[in-house]
């Protein structure tokens, strides 16, 4: 099968659990109910669960046990976005094409909306762990690997460094450090969760580590590129704003022809890392084509 | 012992476990471990994982073993203050005596702590089922049960019920819907945690929510007083705003002397649920201590 019907098949089995899964989990009050799906139904790529599927597949398990891990991490993603976008934050008024959760839905319940989204995450985290009886253990150690993530150590410790260097310009390790860990934990974790739930040998998990590390780092320097040479309709967001606002980015800091020697060599990195596994197809393509996507 | 030895004892135990805890938990971002510790350090009561402590030790359990989900859920009540306080929300400047977090580090940063707080309140829950190797499956499902309680269908879904309450005016089964989930919620999972965690018979449980929903509404319906009768200094917050923002509280809606006689029946039937229980001395005083408390 190509990669382009593997993408969908994965991208679908995500959409499906999140659609049927998430009105069964209860969410009583209507329009927070709204908020919630407006963001997280919003036609995001779906890259995070997307990896964890294929990670799954690729190591003969089963994707019923790993969908609630994948579809929570998405979740993680999406609440992070709408908490990024509110006015105190990037204050954006775009996302997807569309308008960002605070600019149809006001900026309290979008606040709630994003903690909802984090709670729920967790809330079927906690019931996906507690179900799967007989394997309690490797299921709380991929849990809580999520947990380390999203966290302070990880995806928030990173916008930490974000919203700090709005006010000065970042070095280059300093920018390597915010992405591997605002957009790099969760990716890691995402790719991770499938090798803890099955428990796969430390030299698996070693190489999916380093294969997940120079993909974030890929998608990141790709965003940055996007940014400069992008077309803003394909993208659904306003470009070129990097320079203007004096932001720091593998662009603004190597330049653009640095940067894409950077995106090749990460791309090139990432599948040293995993071209002796078996069945590494997959992510091999996907490497790629974080390289060559104009979205 | 005395009531209020237990309190300072329980008290201590919290502050111990909080102040020797976190900074192990690795928050490597200084600024928003500032941040978190503000409002976590904050003089607060401590009522949840009080609370918590007093069962487990009416339980016979062992405190260490509870600690963790106690604290958890102190961390997962100081995020919804923070949050709660921030300028789309309510707008307050003050709480417990001191500025609002985001008054002190930005909306920015106090969005972040509060994320950072819910989050590490579930690497916590995490990690400490995890850890009791003997016990996981009863951890889970306490961790699951304060993870819904937190979540849409608890806390959540409250704070959603009381903004739109400022729109309108809410019945009196509507705002006592809105405290059970806002309020009431957490403090009940801070009572079932250790019930669960120690595998307590299902009458136990049973006599221990009934108690906690009883205290819950106390709690509330006296702070509604608080507002119209309070001391501002002593409760550490500007008072009587209910009234002139038109906002729905059990003294608008019924009147200060109703508001008092459901106060009294509340802690009749808390102290009723659990009387007959052993070594139930402690709770009996706390829904005495709730109703009298002049802060």
């Amino acid at each position: 099968m190509s990669f382009s019907t593997d993408v969908k098949r994965y991208s679908d089995q995500v959409e499906q659990w999140i659609r049927e899964k998430l009105p069964v989990l209860e969410v009583p009050e209507k329009r927070i109910l709204e908020a919630m799906n407006y963001s997280l139904l919003a036609g995001g790529k779906r890259l995070r669960p997307v990896l964890s599927l294929a990670v799954c597949e690729m190591l003969g398990g089963n994707p019923q046990e790993v969908l609630p891990f994948a579809c929570a991490i998405e979740l993680i993603h999406t609440y992070s976005l709408i908490h990024d976008d509110l006015p105190c934050m990037d204050n954006d008024d775009m996302r997807r094409g569309r308008p960002t959760n605070h600019k149809v839905y006001g900026e309290a319940m979008a606040l709630l909306a994003g903690d909802g989204l984090l709670n729920l995450a967790y809330e079927i985290l906690l019931e996906a762990s507690f179900k799967t009886k007989d394997n309690q253990e490797a299921c709380l150690a991929a849990a809580h690997y999520i947990a380390r993530a999203a966290g302070t150590a990880g995806m928030i410790g990173g916008q930490v460094i974000d919203m700090e260097a709005e006010e000065r310009k970042l070095t280059y390790d300093e920018l390597c450090t915010m992405h591997l860990k605002k957009t790099g934990a969760l990716i890691k974790a995402a790719i991770l969760t499938p090798a803890l739930i099955l428990k796969a040998r430390e030299n698996v998990c070693h190489a999916l580590e380093t294969y997940a590390e120079h993909i974030g780092l890929a998608f990141q320097i790709k965003d940055d590129i996007l940014d400069v040479e992008g077309n803003s309709e394909i993208v659904g967001k306003p470009l070129r704003s990097d320079a203007r606002n004096n932001k720091s980015t593998f662009v603004t800091l190597l330049g653009i022809k640095a940067a894409k020697e950077k995106l090749r060599l990460s791309v090139e990195h990432a599948v040293e890392a995993v071209k002796d596994m078996k069945q590494s197809e997959f992510l091999i393509q996907m490497a790629a084509y974080i390289a060559e996507r104009d979205k």
